[in-house]
């Protein structure tokens, strides 16, 4: 036993995982032995999950299969359609309604009686969520907006049918590519506080919805999922201040306020995946005719590693990309839900692979030897 | 940084708190300096309340205040009580039940809106939330069995207001005050996996009903909260065996079965809340004039005492003791959520006073430097 306080249990080793790996001096991501470049360029987010959940990629049947398995589990029970209108009608925030919802789904699990580490029982119940998820998502976002909800399409991908549902279109080719990819670039990354929470809750042994419902709580956070919002909300606020980038991110840093987007317990360099999105805001800026919020990026990037020797994360350049896929901004937390629960599930299945509980210590710094008085004597 | 696996991170301090301290070879648990024995006798639910989340005990107004308070809240809304009667009709796990419910109560929330480490703002938010879980898990019970819901009355203490809505009877005082003392009891443990979970989650700067959520979720695990319906589960197979107590507990051992409610990661001597919870345990049976689950329940611990060198844990005499109390074995976890949310807001409470988020590392022990193929190479 260690005397030394490990609040963030920065550098502690709580796992073995086959999942991800992350070097970050080299700004490299690996998910089981594939850099996240290939699979950014020539996977499908299904044939990510397969390859995070089975351990290889897909055959072609596999992947059929596996494919058309997802999609025949996008629709949601009513009950739960109705939560999330009742959700949206009370103006709930997004992942606190997704929270909610993904909770609910376990009452109409056909696997919830299942031991909670039968392994094959968990890959479904697993797909199912995540299946599931992209139609909870776009529903509420809809039902807020007082628009019908578009029901899911088994025709479509998974990344494809998201948009379709979310925008009552089928999205054209150059979107659905770059939100999918947005969807590989999110799956897995190593023990990030959503999935080290999913861990810390299956290692109760308690099933994988309440697992999955503590990372979304989790992810809520402006330290992690919250901060790709806010980093558009900042790029907002450059555009309304009508100030060069340059300039707003020099004032800013003179207040002392901080600049989103920056920074990363476990990048020194730049986060692999900001690069790839990078390129992809600015192709949907060339194609829109207007890159400002790629230049305003760009402008921001090159100060801060100046000024401050700060790499972009992830989270600075998926900003800008779903802003121009005319995504609402509160909904980009959702849908970083809607990837990393790939990896949630994956880490639950290694979990309970060799499980054992999460249970560490506090140094107690509290009273000590108190008489107990009587509630007049107080 | 250390290369040493810490996959229950035993041992490990993870933050410095002063809630409340175990002496796992003396025995002895404490509360912010009051021993878990002076409170059990002497403060109620309320009284312990105030003080894990306040730091002293009430004078006799601040408790009456704060009394008045936690029960005008009692109610919850009406899409809650939907949410509970569709998750009653689903036939939903009690424990999956809660987990939702309380996850929508943001919704309803007047501080909805708050910065998350606002600790006005999330002393409301924690009161609210424990206010309300007895109204959702007596709501649940009460609908799952083709019952009408009974509402909070605000006269009663909470834990008699719990009885009084679960079987729509005011309890006599011996009832009302041994379920009093169980809330005490077991309001706080340390870093147990569902406060730890509550903590992860906070760390992102989440808010306290998605710490709340994670914790329940957590709590709903066989190794954790589910320990004390498993006993329960184990006395009644002992009982239908026909055996006698002495003869079960051996043939079980011989079988290799594992005997429940015995054994803790902290404690190497009797659970402190055991003891006192047996006592309890011991009157309802005589108050009953059958002493039998009592008796059943001695036995077996004096036997693993003996054979094993184990001490019961608190789920070993609370299993007996909400059994004669005729509360339903599924339910007693839920109750044990009902209590420990007072420690998971009083430990929340205490992570955003000096955050740092929580992010340990895996070893990564998969594949290396794969070439991605071509879904036909595969």
């Amino acid at each position: 036993m260690s005397d030394e306080l490990k609040k963030g249990l920065e550098g502690v080793l709580v796992a073995e995982s086959e999942l991800s790996f992350i070097d970050g001096d080299e700004g490299k991501l690996v998910y089981r032995g594939y850099t996240i470049e290939d699979l950014a360029r020539d996977a499908s987010y299904e044939e990510v999950l397969y390859l995070l959940w089975h351990g290889d990629l897909p055959t072609r049947d596999e992947l059929a299969e596996f494919r058309a398995d997802m999609a025949s589990h996008r629709e949601v029970d009513d009950d739960v359609l109705d939560l999330v209108a009742d959700l949206a009608n009370a103006d709930e925030d997004p992942m606190a309604a997704l929270r909610t919802a993904v909770s609910e789904l376990s009452a109409f699990d056909g696997d919830s009686d299942a031991d909670p580490t039968d392994r094959e029982a968990n890959l479904r119940k697993g797909k199912r969520i995540t299946a599931k998820i992209p139609t909870i998502v776009a529903a509420f976002t809809r039902l807020r907006d007082g628009d019908d909800v578009v029901d899911p399409r088994e025709d479509l991908d998974h990344a494809a049918n998201f948009l379709y549902m979310l925008n009552d279109e089928e999205p054209d080719d150059v979107l659905a590519d770059v939100f999918d990819q947005a969807l590989v670039l999110h799956a897995d990354h190593g023990l990030n506080a959503s999935t080290f929470s999913a861990m810390v809750t299956s290692s109760t042994l308690a099933d994988v919805h309440s697992a999955v419902t503590s990372a979304i709580g989790t992810l809520s956070g402006s330290l992690h999922g919250g901060a790709n919002a806010n980093v558009m909300r900042m790029l907002q606020e450059v555009d309304e201040s009508e100030k060069d980038a340059l300039d707003w991110v020099q004032d800013a840093l003179d207040r002392g306020d901080r600049v989103m987007g920056f920074g990363h317990r476990v990048y020194n360099v730049k986060d692999p995946r900001a690069k790839i999105l990078g390129e992809r805001s600015e192709e949907l800026g060339e194609a829109a005719g207007d890159t400002k919020w790629y230049q305003m990026s760009v402008t921001i990037e090159d100060y801060m590693a100046e000024e401050k020797g700060l790499a972009p994360n992830v989270d600075f350049y998926s900003a800008s990309t779903y802003y121009q896929m005319g995504i609402p901004v509160d909904i980009y937390t959702p849908i970083f839900a809607m990837s990393r629960v790939g990896g949630w599930v994956g880490h639950v299945l290694e979990q309970f692979e060799d499980n054992r509980l999460i249970r560490p210590r506090a140094r107690y710094v509290g009273e000590e030897d108190r008489d107990f008085p009587s509630v007049d004597e107080r």
